[in-house]
């Protein structure tokens, strides 16, 4: 029996971020391929099967492989600097879920496994759930393994030198159908719980989400020699895209509009860049209101990018729909768990990928701050195993033939 | 006998930077290291001698070393993506003016050098004319060795790396002393020769600049769960401070004010930054309006730092008060070169370090559309072969005795 912090403990000082502070843990990089490894040899030494997809998204079975197993699971990567709870505290609480089960001497009526689905955040390549995306075709095959990391290397490259093979890469109907229902365990990226005072909660929805990349041109230029009256500067319209996405998603009820990632080119402090990459990331309750929210930041970056005689290109580098939870799964859950309160969230989430072809829920376990994505992001060490608790009920309610 | 453009295309292939265009050769990285190895042939296959000093700035010397030495040189390094004149016109035309003069019979009645000064951009460890400011001392030692470039490697690993001792690193008097009077040929940047239909002319002033890093720290979290409300983003005030740089500096008469680069920590797309790192290039015709445009953008940046929840530190990197160059010596060169105007630049030289300690002079060559520090930089042949002829005569005269 091990618990979901000792499990995190033994982790701890895989992907450190000594200049962003937290874990810098992307898809198929060297932390993550450690923390994949860690996994495989947890895994087996429970008496778990373990095989990777055509994906890269690892598969720990109890018993036979599906069909309709029940499936928990969720990923080990992080965003730059980012906590050591997203991703990482479902997979570990999965592991801790079979130990309580195994010591009750629970037996699964229908097959089991534990799952670490690749590259959710999109650090690496840009792409959010790219290994569920791939697993059900959300994504194809070709637009996954072209997209290139910062280094240039691409999510083919990655996946070799990960011991895939490139041309299987792509929808895996046979992998997909053998889940039957889906569970996954989140720490929570907001302060609901905080407010309900619950240590464990279930989810109903998940906001629709999307990246866009404005690319800004202008004239690159010396910084000193170039007057201000002849200048096209890419990054005046670059800020004013940055203030108008405020206040668009500030217009727009329940949506959010961010930019945390900004390139320009060159980035001399002594050069007028030539363009500028911006990135935008927004959110709302439907589609209608995540598209009005770039709507009216797009029409605001163009004015913006005319203004200084600037070119601007925006790419959709992906979008989805708002995800609602599947209802008899989750009263089943709380069937499970007794009084549990369902919220909403405004993270993505692979549960969210999968929902659109099985019956998906999902577990919150609290977070006293509600920061995440960053090294401040937490669960007490009691929440935590009120979680890996929470989805040992769920899994042998779920496991057990009525 | 070499045309500048013929040695211009000798180096064409060093340092080529794919993902911006143009060139990335910085200060002892590995093609500006090729760079100074190529110098170092040229020179000595003219018969200089070259020697290194503790700087790491290159003086290939025509006879016996100073005192009262005429010294003449530029740089090889480039910002981000630069073009392929600013920084080696200077260079090269120095070597092919030694071949014109030695066609002509010419022996120097006084010492003569070319110099290749270290890290004049300050692309890689942010502070501009590093090896001049070093020379003369305004720059010390401890400063410069503490530099870190992108990488976080010092300045003292770089020169170590280059095979120079940190230890003797800082103002260099008895080099300083050997001379007498300095003349840098370089690109011009901006139109001013254009507008005045005259390939070639002389220097009479640079602005006073100055670099700034404003750090603004917020609270790092998740761009889909946390409300529009609740949020404290470091991106909003540094928006605010690149739009207030345009106003403020359009608003002082002469003065410029840019940001090319800025960084987010962690600069992930679906986080909320926890800081942003964002430089300011200030430059006017004083200090005076130097400072005004450097206050206005600072109080407007504290302003939005405070209305965002925002912290701010405000750090000089660099500062140096405008440049008047010796009007005796440019008289000399007018002298030399028949009717040529006489303009000022918005950009700072290593001419114009020295200028505050030697009679320092400036030749200029027309640049056709005065883009610099970007790929389109660029000055015609005939133009750098009329530069190359003005700095022989301006070298004749100045090294024969009356």
């Amino acid at each position: 029996m091990t618990t979901a912090t000792e499990l995190l403990t033994a982790i701890k000082d895989v992907g450190t971020d000594p200049s962003r502070g937290g874990y810098s843990r992307h898809g198929f990089d060297a932390p993550e391929l450690e923390l994949r490894e860690w996994f495989t040899a947890e895994a087996g030494s429970r008496g778990l099967d373990v095989e990777v997809d055509r994906n890269g998204n690892i598969w720990a079975w109890w018993g036979a492989p599906g069909p309709d197993a029940l499936v928990t699971g969720s990923h080990l990567d992080s965003v730059p600097g980012g906590g050591a709870f997203d991703g990482p505290l479902g997979v570990v609480s999965s592991l801790a879920a079979v130990d309580v089960l195994k010591a009750k001497g629970f037996k699964p009526d229908r097959p089991l496994a534990l799952m670490v689905f690749a590259e959710e955040e999109g650090g690496r390549f840009g792409l959010a759930c790219l290994g569920s995306r791939l697993l059900t075709g959300a994504t194809t095959a070709e637009t996954a393994l072209n997209l290139k990391d910062r280094e240039g290397d691409t999510f083919a490259d990655a996946v070799r030198a990960a011991g895939l093979d490139p041309a299987r890469v792509g929808k895996d109907d046979e992998a997909l159908a053998r889940i039957g229902q889906f569970v996954e365990l989140h720490v929570e990226q907001g302060r609901g719980l905080v407010d309900l005072n619950a240590p464990v909660g279930v989810a109903t929805s998940i906001l629709a989400h999307g990246r866009w990349r404005f690319r800004f041109t202008g004239e690159g230029n010396h910084a000193g020699a170039t007057p201000m009256g002849s200048r096209r500067d890419p990054m005046l319209p670059a800020s004013q895209l940055i203030l108008s996405a405020r206040w668009a998603a500030s217009s727009v009820d329940g949506s959010r509009a961010t930019v945390g990632r900004i390139e320009p080119i060159p980035g001399g402090t002594n050069v007028i860049a030539s363009s500028v990459d911006v990135w935008l990331d927004a959110r709302a309750p439907n589609d209608g209101r995540t598209r009005a929210v770039v709507e009216r930041i797009t029409a605001a970056a163009k004015q913006a990018a005319r203004d200084e005689g600037c070119g601007l290109v925006v790419t959709e580098e992906s979008y989805g729909d708002a995800v609602h939870f599947d209802s008899s799964l989750r009263d089943d859950l709380v069937a499970a768990l007794g009084n549990v309160p369902a919220l909403p969230t405004g993270a993505g989430h692979d549960a969210g990928i999968l929902a659109e072809h099985v019956p998906t829920a999902m577990l919150f376990v609290r977070n006293p701050t509600g920061v995440s994505h960053a090294p401040a992001e937490h669960a007490e060490a009691a929440d935590c195993e009120a979680g890996v608790e929470a989805l040992a009920k769920v899994l042998a309610k779920l496991a057990t033939k009525a």
